[in-house]
């Protein structure tokens, strides 16, 4: 590889692990368990902070598919100020800010709440894939919606 | 041109509709109509969700400049989670994640709302444009800005 | 410079702006005041809006310490569509919108504000770092934290 294409393809490989987070964060919003796991690899360790640690892809999709795949739960997660460092060609770290903000229609709550991600990748099988992801929250405010005002989907 | 030259020429796409789609979001908030108009083709469809469905760019600032543009109207268009796709030269698409937040000082009112944007771009004159816009809300929280606290735009 | 590198070290340079910002954000809200120090130039000018003005980067971190650094002051700095203009080598400008968010524990008072960075960048010393930093703000939300429910930092 010249020091050029060597140049492009840390770029290509930056781009590419925004995408794929963004994709993990929309696909949560959305409530697509399959695009969301297969953002992992298989043996992932994943730590949600609040939400619990998880030792495999499988275990924390089975953790997002009881806890946020419901009409009643309005998710948004939305990425920020990522800083990403790409230590190989198959290997990366990165910190990602995240907004969360949270609305369950039943219980008439809500929670937003920021914190970062300390995340690993790997270049498997020709894609980038989380290797290991852990989120510290660093500000929650948890109240009742109904005080706030009328919350729903759109719909 | 080379497969370096193409590679180069992706990432540059990809970074020219990123700070295409950054400029109509902060011109939104900045209530630049000029430049809110100048993202769009002439011919461009959008579909704005809850502010309704417009078939030309000039169409769809009439709409920006009577629901938007006054003084007692303050807005936060903020993108999120951009997964971008260079589909030609000339053609891409990308979805991206929205968050809104509107006051109306006047009637004490506000909305948060978060959605997704699913957008067609074409490479036109030398400068991408946004070809088509659709946007899909999933988050809605609508309330009283007087019982929030006190809100206005800082000066 | 051959015309292929000049387009890698563009994209690079936008890219290494980015992170910077982010860094800067991340190391914000983590109250990391060194991390906030390293990323402006000694003689930096800030202009921090309704935070007030700075003629150097130690008289900004001075303000940055007695604002922020405090375990009842808990904030989010969440950049949003950055629109980085490569002058030079070595000069670059940019803009920025910003979601900001605290809560004040002590107080019981919360701020939600919303704004535009105009900033200047130099390369100096093998780095990118921040040369003038202005923020315009035009969204604020000033309200009591009790009202909307209860604010912490996870801990």
């Amino acid at each position: 590889m010249t020091d050029l294409e060597a140049r492009i393809a840390k770029l290509e490989a930056i781009e590419a692990i925004k995408a794929l987070k963004h994709k993990y964060f929309n696909a949560c919003d959305a409530k697509e368990a399959d695009v969301v796991r297969a953002c992992f690899l298989d043996d992932a360790t994943i730590d949600a902070g609040p939400m619990g640690r998880y030792d495999s892809a499988d275990a924390f999709i089975d953790l997002f598919k009881k806890a946020g795949c419901h009409p009643h739960i309005i998710d948004m997660h939305h990425g920020a100020n990522p800083e990403i460092d790409i230590v190989s060609d198959d290997r990366a770290t990165a910190v990602w800010a995240l907004y969360f903000h949270t609305m369950n229609t039943d219980a008439q709550t809500y929670r937003q709440m920021a914190g970062r991600y300390f995340d690993a990748y790997e270049f498997v099988g020709g894609a980038w894939k989380i290797a290991s992801s852990r989120f510290v929250p660093h500000s929650i405010l948890d109240g009742s919606l109904a005080a706030l005002g009328t919350g729903g989907n759109g719909s």
